[in-house]
């Protein structure tokens, strides 16, 4: 057999970190704290991710330990972004909106050595027992110097408190970076599941970097030298869905928002930083394109603002009409913890009419270069490409999880049940990812997700999707939020009932008239069988620690007392 | 050490099949024949591939087997691109401009067992002996049914003759694709190179996948689904700049000029495809933006044509702003074989002002991420960031050589030492590809070649740039092409000597007064050691089997005879 030839570079996150040294020490990253705004140069970034590598190896870190983050999105989040991977170790990134106990029981599970976190943070720590692995424990604090007190190490039994900046401090800013093997893994994210064992994916560097590439494609994300890029999506979770490796890799500017994602507060840091694009989910949009509409933001003061890749959850044409009325493109897309997360997106294809256009524009999208899907039946057939047909969106892709993390199974594999069954093979010797998204696939290879497995809706036999009846109540302009779930029922096994929240206290006021236009307007597009036995008014849907609306809550509302409304 | 728990899936041209047939099936590939226009979807393209891989591995063909082909850009060339390396063999393109026993030889050194050739170049063999290995050829005709007939067969003593639509015609449209390993190789090509031992680049599944989708990033190439592209490179030349892969990928409909490369044939291909992007060497361009300018070409009849990313030679800031002038960018990229080919493309960095910009746009650009570069000094530093000072042009990347081609070597790595020092390492564990470009680099990352390390002229112990010379003298309007040569000399070791062309024959009536004008052009930037002893007109230069001036036939000149000219 013939030997392969070509330069053996591996596919590490050090490419990243070499390009900006090599080509963007100029550029910058901007964070929005409390304190205000601060910008560093890239090279600054740099030089300050070597001392924290150097930092981390006389702290006694090993290729493959595990460093975790508690942190938002902030210029130092960025340096443990680079320097953990590229020496080696792997971040663990922290969901910061979790209890402390749900804190411990990660760091336990990951088997973390160290722990950075926001000094605003610490006193979540304080009500929980940190696992014995822990060692170390840095803190991360807006204002420079403000550093831990002598009181918060007593706080936290057994553990040595570091201050970030005086860690930094004491190290040289030059630094030996190692070679990798691209098979190393690089991150650690846990998804946001609710219930049973923690679900941990574990990245590597050659799926981060092949993410990273993908991220630049002309049909896709597009990151460009000439973008300032705004994540606002949380750097805890999917790694900001890859976006600050993307920018750096392309040269982009990264404007980052901290913890502060009301409109205000975006608004100045797009101003500020002259953001061209930004990512969050569709509830921070929502809320920013009302005080858009409502003068509260100037769109002189955003003009910058050209586009917004976004996803997370489903998005409404609403909202991207909403936007496209000031110039501003919403690109659909979808991902998950699993995939990197970026799987599909929302591009035109020029076989389109523009009533074909038009209505393709909410679908999730397409698969992005890299990405393979396939959509099954519970058959175990593929779906037709009808547009209609659903089934189990599957994912085959470099950047795409084949098992869950845990540290003490063999090769470091999960073997709980629930953990092994997301991931088959098929007959061919290729493993695909169950996504438990359940989607639609058109003959252009346009993907709609129209539910989740489990938020399926099993009546009499038939299954009833409850993001269709969502997206349908999302119209109505009264409507804030809607979500409907299954309510058990003796003779059906179970029946949906819809839950919303109202844009005005005035629509409020008319509730029971709203509720016989929502009726109606269901009626006119769903079966009988289909449409919800009760509608229920909230002044707040019940949101999980990624701010999605959390079903489990309603369901078990559901359970404890009868409905409110008929 | 922790396992990666990512999927395990191959970077494999796979990809790229695949990724047609789930989305791409109704595109189409144009071919422009001797016979006229034909178009083929991508449905039927992918159909006819899975029939030849078959057939392939009818005629015996192994992993790793080597299949030759000897054709132009056309769809069956493309048939060819998908289902050799995708079976699992290397696909050898041989330039097709090589006399019989040139290819010969190269058959012979690459150990191919089959040969695909266009009908019109079997005459091209008809005086050479095949390698004994080679055990079929198969004739590719632009007009079905045209096959060879028998007295061709008895003109190839000791080889099968078989028509390529008849091997196809036996075949079925099902296959099954093998899975691949990523590190096998997927396509042989060698440079161009006029003297010593053929030079193989032996591509992998994992470079050329890599390269193929780092045409895909909108910084570069961004090759998009609606683009529809045309590569006038030749399908022999570097797999065409990688192009029909990144357009394939991509979902772009392709347009194939096989071996028409006039103006008028390109017109009528652009025009009959709706081309957006193009591809070819400068002198392709000169001669067509002439047509343009001049009202031969009407831009009407062009106008889907946007974008030529344009390299294999110096562009000049004339054919830029020329192209300019008719509202089609023309972007300047770098490559060559070594690195699959492509390693810079020239897109304007945000920081650079105006006139920076303009100034820019002749360089030959910046490196594409996945590609990192440095300037060696003939003293072993880096040379400065300082745009003036140059350096050995060296490139790390994946989808870079590391060593040349022979099959009967250790590791079927060339051992000759004129093949082994192209390769370097550092003293990190890195290799190098040591291009023989040599270049400078400014302090925003734009490189420009200033000479081959081989073209540059040792005068009394300095080095004097012949492309510097070249890139002033084709700034008068009455120069077409120009070549500065050494001339060995006796005292000084070697002086320039300058060939020109010119562009019209009012220009050439004035002959003296015009090299009288090129001398004072040339003194007024250059100091006087540099300027050349003579300056020689000719009415052609000699072009090697690329279309690239050859500098070696015109030293030859130089040696033969006394300069025509002073």
């Amino acid at each position: 057999m013939l030997q392969s030839l070509m330069q053996d570079v591996p596919l590490t996150l050090n490419l990243v970190r070499e390009r900006v040294a090599f080509l963007y020490a100029d550029k910058t990253v901007t964070t929005r704290t409390a304190a205000g705004i601060e910008t560093a140069s890239y090279q600054r970034l740099l030089e300050r991710s070597a001392r924290l590598a150097d930092a981390l190896r006389r702290l006694g870190v090993q290729p493959g330990d595990r460093v975790a983050t508690l942190a938002w999105n902030s210029q130092r989040h960025l340096e443990l972004y680079l320097a953990v991977p590229c020496m080696g170790a792997v971040l663990h990134t922290i969901n910061a909106r979790l209890s402390g106990e749900a804190v411990a029981a990660l760091l336990g599970h990951a088997g973390d050595r160290i722990l950075f976190l926001e000094a605003s943070l610490l006193s979540v720590l304080q009500t929980a027992r940190l696992p014995a692995a822990v060692h170390h424990v840095v803190v991360i604090s807006s204002e420079p110097g403000d550093g831990p007190d002598g009181g918060m190490a007593d706080q936290l039994p057994g553990v040595t408190v570091i201050d970030y900046e005086a860690l930094l401090g004491a190290a040289p800013s030059e630094f030996a970076w190692p070679e990798l093997d691209e098979r190393m893994p690089s991150g650690l994210c846990y998804t946001s599941g609710t219930t049973g064992t923690p679900k941990g994916v574990l990245y590597s560097h050659r799926s981060a970097t092949l993410h990273t590439l993908a991220c630049l494609f002309a049909d896709g994300i597009a990151m460009r030298e000439r973008d300032v890029c705004m994540p606002v999506v949380p750097m805890f979770h999917a790694s900001a869905w890859g976006f600050p490796y993307a920018a750096l890799m392309a040269g982009a500017a990264l404007a980052l928002p901290c913890r502060q994602t009301d409109w205000e507060s975006l608004a100045a840091l797009i101003e500020a930083g002259g953001v061209t694009m930004a990512t969050a989910v569709p509830t921070v949009w929502l809320e920013f394109l009302e005080a858009l509409k409502t003068g509260r933001i100037a769109r002189q003061r955003i003009k910058s603002l050209t586009r917004i890749p976004m996803g997370g959850a489903a998005v409404t044409k609403a909202l991207i009409d909403g936007f496209a009325d000031f110039g501003i493109e919403v690109t659909h897309c979808w991902g998950m913890t699993e995939i990197s997360p970026l799987g599909l997106v929302n591009v035109r294809t020029s076989a389109l009419s523009e009533a074909e256009a038009a209505a393709a524009r909410s679908a999730q999208g397409l698969p992005i270069p890299g990405c393979a899907l396939r959509i099954m039946s519970p058959d175990g057939r593929e779906a037709p490409r009808d547009g209609a047909t659903p089934g189990e969106l599957q994912i085959r892709s470099p950047w795409a999880a084949d098992a869950y993390f845990d540290a003490g199974a063999p090769g470091n594999r999960s073997t709980e049940p629930g953990a092994v069954e997301a991931f088959v093979g098929d007959g061919r010797g290729r493993r695909w990812l169950r996504t438990g998204d359940v989607a639609t696939i058109d003959r252009h290879g346009y993907v709609r997700i129209v539910d989740r497995t489990k938020d399926l809706i099993k009546s009499g036999g038939e299954w009833i999707s409850s993001q269709a009846l969502e997206a349908k109540l999302l119209e109505h302009p009264d409507v804030r939020e809607a979500a409907v779930v299954a309510r058990v029922d003796p003779k059906w096994q179970e029946r949906p009932v819809a839950f919303v929240t109202l844009g005005s206290a005035a629509a409020a006021a008319g509730q029971d008239r709203l509720i016989g236009d929502l009726r109606r307007s269901l009626a006119a597009v769903f079966a009988k069988w289909q449409l919800p036995d009760a509608f229920i008014v909230l002044a707040e849907l019940p949101k999980g620690s990624t701010g999605k609306i959390d079903k489990i809550a309603l369901r078990a509302q559901l359970r404890a007392g009868p409905a409110a409304s008929a």
